[in-house]
């Protein structure tokens, strides 16, 4: 394929919360051939009853696939790169294939050099998870005014990153960004990695009873993401172990220095922190839409 | 003063985003004389304006203060102190004072021992902040399904506290809870204030630029506290020092336990944690309203 429009056949394996809130992305602004392959046929029965998708199967569809030019693979990343290994050969030549998975190391590289030539596989990351799984949480407002990020090889044509960045606006994200791999699992190990690690460790190191009782919305925010896919979310930190464990121990550090310069008590460098933090923080509020 | 009713005469003493908060919520339910002093003529004007307030002034009004049954102090904890050690003269005989400080010890027993006899002050705390200080940006809403913490010392009558409690429902609050001042500063480091530490830490410890390009929604939540008021928090976190120091050591010792499970690959404990964290963040949802 050359170029996405409101007539490309795309295929979405996997109906999940994010494969789910990109069909209802796409169907609802649009485009007519939005079809799905998932693992259930309830997910299939849920995508048909609100007119999420053209049509769709739990089964592996030859012809289905082989009519798709576009093929988004919205799956757990080990599951993503066997089902390509497994089912390659049925995919027509000119697909464009890519995915959303969290951690690019061990999937990118790996994935082009198993893949037929005549296919090519662009990688991205849309960043907008949410803490519930399932196609009937998947809400295709959850990317307006969040980031998409495209993160292409040397193997990758400017054909197929122009389509994944064209994706990324019909999706609706608001800033495309495009970084190598290694950026983006730096990247992804500090802003996501590292704040799922502090959440869950948050909510587990205090076993006071009744907390909920006194909470405020402070601790809410922080500890919202530590209702936690266990499965997928060790599996993205294992692949990313290195970087996740130098953003770990930077963070350690830092939270070190803070905590003696309480108790030094040293209100001025604790002030000169807390305004450092303030003015960056300004500039990570979400666009507004 | 021995019951709180739509007619009971409250005067709020700092006039910012808790204190306007307070106004709005007391008089937009009916609360008919809702009065307050506050630094800033212009606060006054905004407050009038928005039919927040019954009247109010930017002077130490001897008459308005004698006039009122109900003050509520929503001012600095060391400026609380030094306010009512100034102006305790102008009370009338039988007013009930209470405060909104974040931190209670060096606040409640050394205000009740330097109080007048015929005077009571009975401590609380709305688990309700919000980021943005200053009467334009309160709103009676952010007390909707929170936490409202009444902080009794033995000094306090059962009439006081009963008048606090009712306070506290007037406003809006879906929980009233009551804690000692050492419960409430225990509870309060690792609730509030620990979770601020980690938000301004978190915020400073990677200097990358353009990662506000590629962040999530992950990454602004365990953030939105690190637009912080530096003044009030340095404040706030000395007055607490012993007890924030326990729960960042317990924090810091606790992360480094995940941290070494990533190190040794140790997915399977990882997943406890994560399915630990979960669980226990159920409880923490706030009711729907």
């Amino acid at each position: 394929m050359t170029e996405l429009t409101k007539d490309t056949k795309i295929l979405i394996v996997g109906l999940g919360v994010i494969g789910g809130g990109y069909a209802k992305a796409l169907t609802y602004s649009g485009y007519r051939h939005v079809r799905c392959i998932t693992k259930n046929a309830a997910d299939i029965d849920y995508a048909m009853a609100h007119g999420m998708i053209e049509f769709g199967t739990h089964e592996i569809d030859e012809k289905l696939i082989a009519d798709s030019e576009l093929i988004i693979f919205a799956l757990y990343p080990t599951v993503f790169k066997e089902w390509v290994r497994e089912h390659q050969s049925l995919f027509s030549p000119g697909t464009v294939i890519t995915d959303v998975s969290g951690v690019k190391s061990g999937i990118v590289e790996e994935l082009q050099s198993i893949l037929r030539d005549d296919v090519e596989f662009i990688s991205a990351h849309p960043m907008a998870g949410r803490e519930k799984s399932g196609v009937e949480y998947s809400n295709a407002e959850v990317f307006r005014g969040a980031n998409y990020i495209v993160v292409p090889t040397e193997e990758n044509t400017e054909n197929a990153i122009n389509i994944c960045k064209a994706l990324g606006e019909a999706l609706g994200f608001a800033k495309i960004s495009t970084l190598t791999v290694e950026e983006h699992d730096k990247m992804i190990a500090f802003l996501s990695q590292l704040t799922h690690c502090i959440a869950v460790t948050l909510m587990n190191s205090n076993s006071e009873p009744n907390l909920e009782k006194y909470t405020g919305d402070s601790f809410r925010d922080l500890t919202r993401i530590a209702k936690i896919n266990d499965l997928m979310w060790s599996e993205l930190f294992m692949l990313n172990k290195d970087a996740l464990l130098h953003e770990m121990d930077s963070f350690i550090e830092k939270f070190k220095e803070f905590r003696n310069m309480l108790e030094d008590s040293d209100s001025e460098s604790m002030r000169a922190e807390m305004r450092k933090a303030s003015a960056k923080r300004e500039l990570f509020d979400k666009p507004k839409m």
